[in-house]
């Protein structure tokens, strides 16, 4: 089975499932803890090098403090969650911003815990427009070039994106990693998650051909 | 109803459809006008008032020479034809590259053809490298100054990405117009258009929320 190396996790549907289940919108986050943490062990055991959580966006820093309180403390949770693991862990956002969680800012160089062996990203207050601020120094138009750039060159190509809650788009989630990417949406919201969401997605993959635009 | 203002069209399946119906890969291309005139008639209708179509990019140029000969021919022929309606058209791409075809020059800056009206983008040898390669012009990480720097500022964000011929990526389409788009996927291949793939495509776009990631 063709594996995708490097898998990008769009965990979409919070609020509704929040509001679903009779709860203040906020209420939602703290439920996609534990999803996040077996879609790791699942991925890891599936053979997967790279996965990448879209935590919370500036975009979504937007939206009523009561909420923005609540995603970024799950964001937090999450990432010493995951770091009790075997993991090469990295947070990638913009951290000159107070939107940026300081607990977080140990995290912002790659470091392995436990026995690492797979590479995380969690992406933390991320803006497209900053991921591409310094383009600005790219001299030329070669592809290689431009993905220097990037403030987010750490993070390689995305092979496969999982969207859950319905929606079908990125949502500015890494635009020059998701360039050849494969879409697969999940209707279930993020807290509904279910093992049988990831292998659906991997069978899917695996019948897809990878042509990178060719 | 809520209508798109901007769709993109991804019109992938010609090289499927030619082998399915016992003809060499490049034959197909010549039956993707029709679509695509018929789909220009029925948006212009619907009152959609910008469509981009996904010509052919520098990485497609890369494939068999007789099958590129074919693609780029019928971009030429489309082009023609849609000169022939009522739109503001506009080709853009690559047009430094010997992959450009010189019958196209003309229309790379945007003219009125009969009573304009809709404005029409066809990408003719466009890669996002290419698109992305003057930003290094760019000051700041404000979004509309990144919008300004690309090569493609003519051509406005877009609201629902159609893709046909069943795959779920982007392949390299407008990477920063397409942060926020809804993407809509058609299982049959591009050659088999038909009306209602447009319809389906409306009536589930008008279903969807406008967030622009907030």
């Amino acid at each position: 089975m063709r594996i995708p190396n490097h898998i990008g996790i769009i965990p979409d549907g919070n609020r509704r499932w929040s509001v679903d289940n009779g709860l203040s919108k906020d209420k939602g986050y703290t439920y996609g803890l534990d999803p996040g943490l077996s879609l790791y062990k699942l991925c890891k055991d599936a053979g997967v090098k790279e996965i990448t959580y879209y935590g919370f966006t500036t975009d979504n820093t937007k939206r009523p403090a009561l909420q923005r309180e609540a995603f970024v403390n799950a964001c937090v949770d999450a990432v010493k969650l995951l770091s009790t693991q075997d993991a090469d862990l990295l947070v990638v956002g913009n951290c000159d911003s107070p939107m940026f969680p300081k607990e977080l800012l140990p995290f912002t160089t790659r470091k392995t815990f436990g026995k690492g062996g797979i590479k995380i990203n969690f992406l933390v207050n991320y803006g497209w427009e900053w991921d591409l601020s310094n383009l600005n120094q790219n001299k030329s138009s070669k592809r290689s070039n431009i993905i220097n750039c990037i403030k987010t060159k750490d993070i390689s190509r995305v092979d496969l994106i999982i969207r859950w809650g319905g929606r079908r788009r990125l949502s500015g989630f890494l635009p020059i990693q998701s360039i050849y990417s494969d879409f697969y949406i999940i209707d279930d919201l993020w807290p509904d998650f279910k093992s049988e969401h990831l292998t659906n997605a991997l069978n899917w993959y695996d019948q897809q051909d990878v042509t990178l635009g060719g």
